[in-house]
């Protein structure tokens, strides 16, 4: 079901160092920075030649990776992305297999336009999954 | 410097358990377990279209990630490793930007039977970071 690893994403507190680390020590190529109001982050994509890194830095007093931050102050992989052909047969098929798919289950548009649906960590050897229609 | 994202690592409890859960519920190609004795992990990969999924498994009474099982009881993503063309180059230049390289700088054989250095969460947002040498 799930295909390619479409982002691995990473919170960090301040995302100018963030971009500053994979651009100038890493050199990686590194985008400019989107305030992405929606979804209560700023975005940086960090492009490898076969998958992104998604920086994401808290914007607005509701960000969703504000807590994830207050665990952990250094910054950490917040989650990774798989992509999918079909997400609602994706989430029916995992909902029959007893997984549980956050937020009520609907697919929302993420921050790339696409819809997606979160996973539940519990489910998911401890980690949080992204699933994105491609 | 950089190049394409050979894997991400997530360590669990049970191997046997999180293969089912990435076979079985997210429909992936997952590798038989592995003892890797020198390594203290039994690992399983994922293969994804565009890059690997490693699981990792304690081995042994002193495997290196007994300690983040520890804190991260359901498991949870370890580290994320990115290929390098010539690991001693990358090692030197970023010991001269002033980032930490672990275990004394001096690359291993990593479980691929590749060099490998470990990079210091600390100076990579949080994130621990494995370099291969591809």
């Amino acid at each position: 079901m799930i295909g390619r690893l479409n982002h691995v994403a990473i919170a960090v507190g301040d995302i100018a160092k963030a971009s500053a680390v994979y651009r100038d020590t890493l050199g990686a190529e590194v985008s400019a920075p989107v305030a992405q109001t929606e979804h209560g982050v700023t975005t940086v994509f960090i492009t490898l030649p076969n998958t992104k890194i998604e920086l994401l830095e808290p914007l607005g007093a509701d960000s969703p990776i504000a807590k994830f931050l207050e665990r952990n102050a250094d910054g950490g992989i917040h989650h990774v992305c798989y992509e999918v052909d079909d997400i609602l047969a994706a989430r029916d098929k995992l909902i029959a297999d007893g997984a549980r798919v956050l937020g009520g289950g609907e697919p929302k548009i993420g921050a790339h336009g696409k819809p997606v649906l979160f996973l539940h960590p519990k489910d998911f050897c401890g980690t949080l999954v992204e699933l994105e229609q491609a």
